[in-house]
């Protein structure tokens, strides 16, 4: 698919700088792009190959433009135009409609003409597969889930009996959704499970990364937002609430019960304990360990820096006697004034 | 089903206030509940909405039932019989006995006549799956394998060959049990893998979670004792043993040969380097980092509270000079007895 | 299979002590091992053990020769030469060449006579599986993927569109390799996908362990070079970059577009920040956060020691009043001087 530079600059509406008919087939990095290749540069620090590319075209902002000779696009969000065009000019791949005879269809279950079921796929009693979806090889699909329309599931995709999944997600590999929460009681030394009778429900427009797991709800559900973004190796435990448009990066563990705002970014490693709330707006940088309820948007850390493991030792060493110093410190000060 | 509260009450032999006829259908939250639900209510913070609930009968603590005006079955441990009775009222969702037509059993191979087999799963040579097994869609047992009556593997979960699974076991979707461990010599630049030779071995009521991994031993086993409990995403490394009734939550890893003694507690991302021995009844709070053997029974800790991340970077900047700031502190404190 | 230990000495290149007709059939640990099995010791801390082993031979240091009096054979790297000898005795399980039944080859695929494909894996149009490749049950192998010789895919492992794995690698079960990247722009509240439409491009002789996770590349690829060996539960993002001979254990991930040297290793749960750059030979313990590039080799630490919950719980509160308290010593230190 080929696109002349002034449709992409009418249908995105961005500002055209340089040779309107100008044809435009992929999208590139500003290093690797050629001829018929689209780039973008949102940052003075890449001015420099910027400068060098050989992109046909680039998407920048405004403030860029005087930077650059080439045929141009501008928007204050260059990062989005590109995701735009991107998207226009890659169509995902997607498996054709239709059921892959190696399926398997409960006699009960429902699937739309226009979706996919690929090889090896089970769909159980009652489920509904609405028009568009796209469901990968190998996925599990249980008894009564009902996925909306055009929501991709990757390959072996396990969604577990009642699970709710909205219109335009994106599922990747190996991803469960709806697994049992993990909820005991202790009597004597043995932990008596507790059943888990409640559903996930996932919003639309929600990305759920590979190997992910979301558990499904002990008494009432999980729930995720709309267009939430969670990365791979992301854990959501039974009862859990995630608002709209927040995201989660890699190895995110949230703990059950904790209901977690709009809005809110959790870099790589974050946890969060169990039966917190977690205001909108609120971020968090990686690897932080979040033990109390949080009720100010801002940006939040825990952790230490990284240094040469010999300096590191002695410092962490004396982290256990840093209540002592404080003291000690104290009764410092208190002679000093006194003298 | 249904039950009358008096039924419950002699069956788990809990005193009853109220009307013994009272007819229960299932359990409940105490905000959720309605009529035929049983919740339960543990905590006196919970008294504002034990006031409200429109659930036919809860369970509460001796202490607590001055505080209640409705239906009641007491119990030292109401969280055990919420359990216990929820067990009762919604029995787990089981596949009916039988294997699928799509289910590829070796020759060699044991499937009791009890044992449910579901869609496209794989059941190698010599393979035993005993008595009540319920062994989910795109499951694959390897060569060897013997599972004890009354378990249950979800989806596409895999047992590696000559793996050793317990009675009444539940193992969930995605778990990988007897994986090569991770062991290599170095050679030169090189790392040689070392040939893993020994089994995985789980014993009875064991509990692992959605995606979570389990090695097979070097030489000799891994073991997981009776009783244990393992959430989502949680490594075990090869040569591991786990005590008895040990609970461990997502994403804790526990590196090659530690030993992890009886009734500990792991709570969410935990990590154990290899070769520690953890006595019983030591407990670690969430994030911590186990670099040494623990003789103690406790609570251990390690890690730094949440803050604001301008806040947190100058005082992490400090961390780096901590050993200085010591000895500085020796010096004045010697200065000062000395005036 | 037995060999003369005489035989073992000869193809590996090892000094012979004892009895050079020693028959040979197993290896095993120092504990365990009993007649026809060979063993290792590395360390004096073990010579207690070593004493008393009943091996028929054991592999040793030279430097402890004097300490044993049966049969040995002697290398300056007893463990790699250990290594070498339990792959030579104890050859790797393979499925047998051919492909199964139901496995579902496109017919557009290219599939040697020498690989073996299990049941219900699926091989997309344009994948090229080379000679020697083992396959395991229910795998998806994506349209274009391409694997070179002798390389083994365990269960359920899915490699994306256009992956391609060099030879001699071992995928373990539920790995994926060549999803999405994280990758999203924002515009208003909302993530918008940015198509990722590199590749994952894997090495010879690399190591994935079980359910990690490798994203494809977003422009551009990601690249895993020769030798590199990861755990369990490890996620690689999009564009990352990890030299050869690099290992790393459970639970490490590195953040989009990072440039990982060769021969780094990363112990348990090291988290890296994205576009980083990592050099040759550094080392990390286990659970450091990374947030900075890595510009001389050496051992890099972060995090803090474990201690009893009340103490540390009493330091981590002063943790927040570090800069506070340096501001107060310089003002003590200053008043000393100046006395």
């Amino acid at each position: 698919m080929s696109y002349q530079l002034s449709e992409l600059a009418t249908r995105f509406d961005l500002e055209l700088k340089g040779q309107a008919e100008a044809q435009i087939q992929a999208v590139a990095s500003l290093q690797d792009a050629g001829a018929g290749d689209i780039s973008f540069c949102v940052s003075r620090r890449h001015l420099s190959v910027l400068e060098k590319t050989r992109a046909t075209a680039v998407i920048l902002h405004p403030d860029l433009s005087g930077s650059f000779q080439g045929n141009m696009l501008l928007s204050e969000n260059p990062h989005a135009a590109f995701a735009k065009i991107a998207q226009l000019l890659h169509s995902q791949r997607r498996n054709p409609p239709g059921i892959h005879e190696t399926a398997i269809i409960h006699a009960e279950a429902t699937v739309h003409d226009t979706a996919s079921i690929a090889e090896y796929a089970t769909i159980g009693k009652s489920a509904i597969i609405s028009a568009g979806c796209d469901i990968g090889a190998g996925c599990y699909i249980g008894e009564g889930v009902v996925i909306d329309e055009d929501t991709v599931l990757k390959n072996n995709v396990t969604l577990h009996h009642a699970t709710v999944v909205g219109r335009e997600c994106k599922l990747h590999s190996g991803c469960v959704i709806g697994s049992d929460g993990f909820g005991h009681a202790h009597e004597g030394e043995n932990w008596l499970p507790v059943p888990q009778l409640g559903r996930a429900v996932i919003g639309n427009r929600v990305r759920i990364g590979a190997n992910s797991t979301i558990d499904r709800g002990a008494l009432g559900d999980t729930f995720i937002g709309n267009g939430v973004k969670i990365d791979n190796h992301v854990h959501i435990g039974h009862n859990v609430t995630v608002g709209e448009n927040t995201a989660m990066a890699a190895f995110v563990g949230i703990a059950g019960s904790t209901k977690i705002g709009k809005r809110c970014t959790f870099a790589g490693k974050v946890g969060v304990a169990d039966n917190l709330v977690i205001c909108d707006d609120a971020h968090f940088t990686g690897q932080s360990a979040v033990r109390t309820d949080i009720k100010e948007p801002g940006v939040y850390s825990s952790g230490v820096l990284l240094e040469e493991s010999r300096n590191w030792l002695k410092n962490a060493m004396r982290f256990k006697q840093l209540n002592t110093l404080f003291k000690q410190v104290k009764d410092l000060s208190r002679n000093d004034s006194n003298k």
